[in-house]
């Protein structure tokens, strides 16, 4: 079947990363593109409420429309639903994102921002990332394990609400080990925040961080795999539900 | 114990509902207070990256601690973190959020973007959110509410990950039936973007959407706890591995 495919992502429309997506997409359908006018990295799950969002028109022809959206990566799936596409589309991609979007990153990252946003509206959605921050970034390892994980989604997947993250080491890809479905790494990013001082003698600060793993020595989530040189799926789920928690409290007598 | 408490929020550091939050905070502890400047409604767990954070210490007591930051909830947080307080917090607290954050907004939501910030640094968190958007909101039922959650926390909680989700109905105390935990109404925001033109003939769209349940008539979840007049705790976690899909990949064979 023909697919009916909208791509997002978060380093902006702009990005190397995007048309490498486009390009693989182009073969299984129609593609549909709206992606941010600048680099929303780190915008998460949020939306624009307080201002307006602009839409420019960049490209349309049958096989595909590209649109620049002065707004958050889940502001473009969302416009791309509920205003540009005549048709829902059959698949959400993101991507591929300039960083790796691996452990608890999942949560800051406007790439998976978009992807969860797809898979809430019923829609497989897969977030790609490549683990290096490099503008340039070579994208052909990348984009052939794009097209074998799409083919699979499109074969195998039975879940409207799918939702994958995929991050993919920055090596050649005859060096890639394979392919792996794990959990998500666990751990908090801890920030080590840069003081300086404008011209006006104001201080400001700078976020930096660095990720610190609950268990270094896991052996079956995303960090574990990608050390390994694998590419690492993490499927995700948008019910943030502690049921453990959930049967814990009902001892609490609240 | 006296605690060490953290307070942020993501309507801004004049909002009414953190003044009621820190008014019932000081009952247990020492509290420091760091909230964005300005509203930041719908950041989710967005982080700043391409722009420095400014600071403001607006109060500085032994017993409290005040500041505004020019950056989201979540920057609130690390900045207090691992810039501000000498001790780490033992218990962090978002809100009161004037608005809801049930259903699937908790994923949308500075406030609980917050309160899940604080739980990945393993210290247990609650965001506080009363039913309406009203900026004179009457949070007098809130905050025994709160009071009384938090005394729970502080008693039974075991979990250093602990991150609660409390949603309060707008109504008088003895009218409110009761606390209950439960889990997140699954669903979908849908979006119904509101087109106008600047006087320079630009289009632009405004979002406005309204929340779609998957399951109508659900009787366990926290939409279904509120329309009851209870009050709505999910316990929520940052692991958003699907465990259950992760088996089903098993058989495709990657």
């Amino acid at each position: 079947m023909k697919q009916n495919i909208l791509i997002s992502n978060d380093d902006g429309i702009n990005a190397k990363g995007l048309r490498a997506l486009i390009e693989v997409a182009s073969k299984f359908g129609n593609v549909t593109v709206v992606a941010p006018e600048v680099g929303m990295s780190g915008m998460s799950h949020a939306i624009t409420m307080s201002t307006p969002l602009l839409l420019r028109k960049i490209k349309d022809t049958e096989s595909i429309k590209v649109y620049a959206c002065q707004g958050t990566p889940v502001d473009c799936v969302k416009i791309a639903m509920d205003y540009i596409m005549e048709e829902p589309p059959t698949l959400v991609l993101s991507g591929i994102n300039h960083g790796a979007n691996s452990n608890m990153s999942v949560i800051y990252s406007g790439t998976m921002g978009a992807a969860m946003e797809g898979s809430m509206y019923g829609i497989p959605s897969i977030g790609f990332s490549v683990l290096t921050h490099s503008p340039t970034a070579d994208f052909t390892a990348c984009k052939r394990i794009a097209e074998t994980i799409i083919e699979k989604v499109i074969s195998e997947n039975k879940n409207p609400y799918l939702c994958l993250n995929v991050n993919v080491p920055t090596l050649p890809y005859d060096q890639i080990k394979g392919i792996r479905v794990c959990r998500q790494s666990m751990g908090c990013w801890l920030e080590d925040f840069v003081k300086q001082t404008n011209p006006r003698g104001q201080e400001y600060f700078w976020l930096t961080g660095s990720f610190h793993p609950n268990e270094v020595d896991a052996i079956d989530d995303d960090e574990a795999m990608l050390a390994q040189n694998f590419v690492s799926i993490v499927p995700v789920k948008t019910d943030m539900t502690d049921y453990a928690q959930l049967d814990e409290m009902k001892n609490w007598n609240l």
